[in-house]
């Protein structure tokens, strides 16, 4: 599969750094324990540890959990490719959940399909670890809106 | 529009006794104090309030904090007219996020569209509340699989 | 449900003679043998008879034929919003196939559930009709651009 | 990425006529002049020529082709993985349009992510093609139901 994009180019010289302030605005990846494993032009890797405290009835993951991980993975990976001081918000995703979420931790990889001016388009997938083993967990398949101006609402 | 389905026919009487006690094992949802504000077949709003913890880097509510409210909704919107003894488990679910997020509180309205043996789809409107007015913030659509067995891992 | 955008206020006096020319462009609408059933403002309603070539393998329609009514449904409805000179492309869309697609007709009714200046969100219902009987078979979310300077490519 | 998966086990021997006498009965498939590329264990690619018959209104291929082209591919890909006598079914998918679809011809590339007993999850790769240089166009997500009995309708 050749869903990835090739060799895509930073328009942000700073993207790294641009990335990780808005990630440290984002409280709710800090509630959720969230860290930032790896940022690369169109790539970045998020990681989590499971917590009792964002389960479904049966004690896997939420749902939703691991929808917050991927989405947060993929506006990250677009923002990667963001002019400076533009800001990226999500317009849809869609997430198909693979297998049951249950792991010591949880990566989620978001990497950037489609960049363009106004709109960006971005898969994710999402890992259960446990030791070294990964098992796929979810994917998510992201539209993304590049704002030029900012936090202004989204169009 | 017409997607909503009509008369449905609960096959378990305790119906919301069993989506109460499932929803009551969400951590998630009392990790974001979401709480049932109406159960009926084929029918499940969920409320929560505002809170600083579960944001984006705009103060805005996550894309993923409001997609947990959706799914949920939907979910147990599905169990209402599932056998008793069952599970249901997300397949997949598709958000599109209308307005920036930011309420005094929230709620989701989740609905079912098709009620399957296996599969039931469902629909979730999202609202942000400000005194007595609603905003429509997002909609969600979500494939549901309903396990005769209960706990078991999804298929 | 309240997902419908309510008193929507079209832009272009001359949106029905824009719908009728643009859809009069698509080939594949006049391949299938649509019609335009019904236009206003953010909502549009397109028919087909079944026909047994554009089927699946058991005969039904084929998941891509109810998905390009749906589609046309949606992007339409959108346009009736749209202002003048302005075109519509879908950016994507996700349908549920809900019912086995078999009857003498199909309907799809797009609705607006958002208009935005550069994004709009639509919902469209696909419905098999014997004799008078409408069964609900499909149900579509979109997410559609408006551009401004008409037949560009999409950003 | 790592979404494709790893080593699919076939568990029909005779996977490969079983696509091609299912995708034969696919009306569909014959009047887009859609023909099989290529048959592999979770893998099908399909392509077809471009054809003034299935375009939107400004002479690109309509969004609901393209999804055609793709819901195939990937409801193939999933039925090489199947049981024999089975069927395969689309419960639902999701397609992010990339760019304008305008080539010479178009090939679809789907791959199976997860198969499962029940629901296999697919995802799709479309390309423009003129003189040996592919465009991806769009990318599909798709869920797909695997029916032991065979032909009956989708539960």
């Amino acid at each position: 599969m050749n869903t990835r994009l090739i060799d895509p180019a930073p328009q942000n010289a700073n993207f790294d750094a641009a990335v990780r302030d808005s990630f440290a605005r984002q409280t709710l990846m800090s509630t959720m324990g969230v860290r930032i494993e790896r940022i690369a032009p169109g790539e970045v890797d998020l990681a989590m540890p499971h917590s009792p405290a964002f389960c479904q009835q049966n004690g896997y993951l939420h749902a939703g959990a691991t929808a917050s991980l991927a989405d947060s993975a993929n506006g990250y990976a677009a923002y990667t490719l963001a002019p400076a001081g533009s800001d990226v918000l999500a317009v849809e995703f869609k997430i198909n959940l693979l297998a049951p979420a249950r792991g010591a931790s949880y990566r989620a990889r978001g990497r950037v399909v489609r960049a363009g001016r106004t709109l960006s388009v971005c898969l994710a997938d999402v890992f259960a670890i446990d030791d070294a083993q990964e098992t796929l967990i979810a994917t998510m398949l992201s539209t993304i809106i590049v704002r030029a101006g900012g936090v202004a609402s989204k169009s």
